[in-house]
């Protein structure tokens, strides 16, 4: 398949990568360009633009929030009316998705939402979980493209944005379950447990789980530097979810308290702490 | 091993049978006598008093709340003071639980916290997980006792109160995750995502754990009744949590918001709600 | 002086007659022009558009939200470049507040923010609470302004924005008072006190001001139908804040607690309600 | 009237003084006898216990908590079964003062309870608010002592612990109070606006009741030592207010914000910090 990547972030990169492992013509773009180089070097071919990216089978958008998204497909040389369809894997708004799934229904362009979970090294190694929402003949298309870069899609209907909604409840569901072990283990902690005794416990009975291990593990640490995923980027996700959660008229105190966790671990702990890192303001409550 | 059972509810009835069947010479005791005829016929002794069921090796006693295993110990005709080496199983408060241990040593007499998590099925099917603190040498000889039950045993150290505090922390964690999923189903479902759906993103990603399937698919078909673990006993556990917070002066505002919301589950459904019902007042918080 | 009036909404139009009386020159506008007719009556001139209102010494703005303001401002025929001061006396938000003061700045056009304190009924006995900031010559000259509307004045510095963030604060401490007095009240009703008797003893001792009084009596009488200011203005009031506090990296727990309290009383209740109904959900989740 | 005083810290000696100067027969015992004398030399009878203090008409206790008020009506030499109406004037917990009530019942004794709002120096001037509640008949033979220590008393029917349950409300407003000033003060500073200016705005408009003067001022001069009422002792009021709630089956998260807010502040701060002194891990959690 001939397929566009916008957007060479650490994940972006990744995914670009292993397209072209896999065989697909892929065309790739970064604003700054220097980050396409590489994937030059390993068979793309570098182009000057979001719409040359987009003259293509499919092309994907891989960026940090909606602003960045909203400049490759409806600012200049953008996406919009291209030819390819449009598959949008960035971690957006739901009012944002909803207006490229409108903006792109009128100029006749198909259009997927398919964001993913998975860390850079998941990237990396094609082991990535997507989930994919929009018309189903976008989606039939868009398989082969998800089975060079993942390990599993979850199909979330025909309405895009049904698939951004679920990313977020993702995101919300990761710092939850941080914020509880940091409770708990700062109180195990001030009681004479090791934090590692709990989260052994904790991973060997009713919480043997991915995320309960790795973070779990970062918690036991303290290692929140440099960040995986950096807390303004979690805060970003938490206010998408909260205006989603407004708009839906749903009051989620939960995403309220891990959202006022990462102001405070961001206010002191820098702009450059890895989201986990609100184990720290928890912990500094307690007095430790 | 000769070893007395006190406290015969769904989970120390199991806990006896399955000592039983192991070929241990077991003496049985419950507030209401009736409920020990079974064990009875099965081959246990059933005996008059705590007492007479601490004439043995061990005895192990599982009881409903601080105030129960206070009887049974310090009451008339109690364990304190007897031969047995006290297995205490019982979800107790941290400063209950050092009073326990103090009482024994003066009285010499050894003395272990042993709670444990799975729910009555896993007890029959001798698949709990212990949380074992005390002295080593008493661990040490508790462990036929525990081969014969579960299916994993945790030693947590010396100071048996310290088992008690991660049985504390793990029906946090519970509520905790429970709370979570009940938001995040919440904003799903008025956002037009089934709760299944959502629930299979996240059994299928980075929350695959024994905790998740199960209370989630509970979440996901509204069944809280009857309750297999009920809101008051929950909310008893979330008090004795909190209690240990406030001594160790740890602020736990997760806690605390579980806290509140088993309260309201029992306000508006009722003593007999389990406690995987806070998900209702979730819900009802939304209008729906 | 010769002053302009940009939005006739309730509070628009008490002060536009207000100034009217004072006998100051006044000319109207509103985007839906029937509402200007009865000042045009009572002797102010109505006006076509933003422009003609802002062809004056001093031109108000007193409209709903950001995107209102936006449109007289920045749209066709707007405020902006006017020879007219610019007093902005709506409730927005800070970011926004900014980009006014710069745009003004840029043109060279004096620039104030002058939200208020009051209800329709305090603007029509000119009796509304001024918060002013800006360049003190231009404070200066709208002093008689001030006079003919409120009782009195409280000046906050030369940086526009700081009264619109001291609005916002207050707009919060308002619903941090209400949502106390709903809990302790609520507390107290199935404690068999009778509501008002806990309001009598609350308002004279330590919280005998007027928000307990007026607000602790809508929550007496349940007196939540026709609203004084509606529940979607309030929770639009709660997000500018809950903006300003994330972009200050300030966490407010208690601002996130309103928050979801507003949503839910949305939810329950519809959107017609006053926003002092958030006591209806602290009862309901108490089963009342 | 013939009145014996029972606990003689800085608030029981204060009234004590002032009965005495007020013309009454009184006489007083103290646990650590010292305390008494100076009011001994004032024309006080000081006793060797509290049933000797109750050989009087009234005999009032005024002690720091549940504890010390079961020491001197349950215990050795203690007021049950004394002739004296027992007035109560501790912040002590519900299911204590109904426990109370029940045991006077049961010897034939009189008991109200009343317990007061006021700091020190209020009781020094005589100028306390009492809150009653009893049997009316007791409550008007109790009228002359309370006009000689009080600027009002409160009514609140027949059942004493309705009096307590008022006091805890009115100490949880308080917090409330202070934790919405600290969060509105903590945004005005990081946003360039002084601390006193926002307090000025908010006690010159909606908010001008003793509360938010005295304790905005405590805020704005971060004086939190010594401490006027020592933050334990304001954690142990939010408790039994906690402990009336759930028994009552009333979420209250304002509450369990506030109480998690005394244990940080008690964590970070030591133990002897001022209950205001919440603020401080407000600002803390802020970056300041």
């Amino acid at each position: 398949m001939k397929i566009g990547c916008v957007g060479l972030g650490q994940m972006g990169r990744a995914i670009a990568g292993n397209l072209v492992r896999a065989g697909h013509e892929v065309r790739v773009w970064n604003r700054t360009a220097p980050r396409a180089e590489p994937l030059g070097a390993a068979g793309a071919t570098v182009v000057a633009s979001p719409s040359e990216a987009a003259d293509a089978d499919v092309v994907l958008t891989m960026l940090a929030d909606d602003a960045a998204v909203e400049g490759v497909v409806f600012g200049e040389r953008g996406i919009l009316g291209c030819r390819a369809m449009h598959v949008s894997m960035s971690t957006i708004g739901i009012a944002f998705a909803d207006r490229l799934d409108a903006a792109h229904a009128e100029r006749g362009q198909a259009f997927l939402s398919a964001p993913v979970f998975g860390r850079p090294a998941a990237a990396e190694a094609a082991q990535l979980f997507v989930l994919c929402a929009g018309a189903e003949e976008a989606r039939r298309r868009a398989g082969p493209l998800f089975t060079a870069i993942s390990q599993r899609v979850f199909e979330l209907g025909e309405k895009p944005s049904a698939a951004n909604l679920v990313k977020l409840c993702g995101n919300f569901m990761i710092m939850a379950a941080t914020e509880a072990m940091a409770e708990a283990m700062t109180l195990a902690e001030k009681g004479g447990i090791a934090r590692a005794a709990l989260l052994e416990v904790l991973t060997g009975t009713l919480f043997g789980a991915p995320l309960y291990k790795t973070y779990g593990q970062l918690l036991v640490d303290d290692r929140f530097r440099p960040a995986g995923f950096a807390a303004p980027l979690g805060l970003k996700d938490m206010k998408l979810a909260a205006a989603a959660a407004d708009a839906a008229r749903v009051p989620m105190p939960l995403l309220s308290l891990v959202r006022d966790r990462l102001v405070s671990a961001i206010a002191t702990e820098g702009e450059e702490i890895d989201w986990a890192g609100i184990a720290l303001p928890v912990r500094r409550a307690a007095g430790l």
